[in-house]
């Protein structure tokens, strides 16, 4: 498959390239050359004990369900892992998201997804089944988005780290079960409420952040700490937090950080 | 009652002074008088939008079953609050542990205990009725503790946050359900297993850190959602890791000290 770097920027101590690999559109974050702090020392090098890492960590990035590569959520994450640890970030767009074409397969189910939402009816198992559907793309997409991604220079084959929550858990269950270059993973706003999700849990044995919302209107209780129990990880984290599905706590993101540092060092 | 200080002395930036409140011996840490780092800022300087409190916050500690006022666990995250937050703490002697006398009513049920632990037998009940007996008497003891250390200068009248797991759970709950002044809690590794424990837990609305540990071989796990599920507070969060009762992860502590910063500010 084709791989194309596009647009290519620099802000506040991040660079943020466009990327294509063949039909699927990307975005990639690392550290801007002059990514030191005034003082001469980078922004990372508080980190008593934890190790510094060539080449630097990766981490992948699966957005939610109806935003996209950029979604304001995934950017400022990515922002904190790039001038906060030294990693690079990515995200691409999932199959009828952002700038990929419609999928009459897939708008089908999401039209009938927001009417339930809208009528309050239980969406999990809908849910399941389009997160089944789509994984089976989606999978071998970001697969392929690591191997292009690694041969890059300023990324290279480091340790890969997966940031999902929502459908980018649902994406991600099977993505991280799959991929051994994926060493710890964040997770969460998703439930047991298929066979193939459990069952991709119990496959992950790599350290696992996981995020429930305790008042989630669309994922029941029951089947967040279910999926979380399924994990094979021995070194697995819960974090549940008072509030509905879009009310994750912003304090959350300092602990995914926390996380990764722990697990893949600093890049 | 007669409040008496005793030994004083500091180290690495925290000061150390017993004391005793009638027949009550502990322990308060507050920042040494050089604390400030060798580039002459506190060490929570670099704390963006997190308001400095004068007086300075105070974290009241409860210590686990079989334990004292100067257990491991306790100074370590005493000296933390103080070197990272500029807190003062302290914590005393639950009746029958530490430096206070045995008796009797505790030793028989604490033995008991102790052969069932060993048994390998459910625990629960004997826990929560030994909780409910102590406790009668340490919310008493510990809010008299409270008036009698914020009468110092180098306390004060600042705002209070309570951290207690296991025994300091159980303690804790009917403290913090009886106390206005303590105005964030870490709580954990306890379970609702008697009524009154989750009666208090419901009167509880402050903002609750509950840490669970998800294969705690003395806590139900059912008991522990059940708990977290009670607290009537609107932000709340669970944190479950995995591993057995005593195997509370290190990193946790990371996450107390930017809890009680967020709710509390530094000092």
């Amino acid at each position: 498959m084709n791989f194309t770097m596009g647009s290519d920027t620099a802000s506040d101590g991040v660079r943020e390239q466009y990327f294509s690999l063949g039909e699927i559109p990307g975005v990639l974050w690392t550290p801007a050359p002059d990514r030191n702090t005034a003082n001469g020392t980078p922004d990372h090098a508080d980190a008593p004990g934890i190790a510094t890492v060539q080449p630097r960590p990766l981490i992948f990035m699966g957005h939610g369900g109806g935003q996209h590569k950029k979604a304001p959520g995934i950017v400022a994450r990515a922002r904190r892992f790039v001038t906060e640890c030294g990693y690079a970030a990515a995200s691409v767009d999932v199959p009828n998201h952002g700038d990929r074409p419609q999928d009459e397969r897939y708008a089908a189910i999401v039209a009938e997804n927001q009417a339930r939402i809208a009528a309050g009816a239980d969406t999990a198992p809908l849910i399941a089944s389009f997160q089944a559907l789509v994984s089976r793309q989606t999978v071998t997409e970001w697969r392929q988005t690591l191997d292009a991604l690694q041969q890059l220079d300023h990324v290279g084959e480091g340790p890969v780290g997966y940031w999902g929550v929502s459908l980018g858990c649902g994406l991600g269950l099977p993505f991280v079960a799959a991929e051994p270059r994926v060493r710890a993973a964040v997770l969460g706003l998703g439930g047991a409420s298929a066979p193939e999700t459990e069952e991709s849990a119990r496959k992950i044995t790599i350290p696992v952040e996981f995020l429930m919302q305790w008042d989630d209107e669309r994922i029941p209780r029951e089947a967040g700490l279910r999926l979380f129990d399924a994990f094979g990880s021995p070194d697995k984290a819960l974090h549940a937090n008072s509030g509905k599905h879009m009310d994750l706590p912003r304090h959350e993101v300092d602990s995914n950080v926390r996380f990764f540092r722990r697990h893949l060092g600093v890049g």
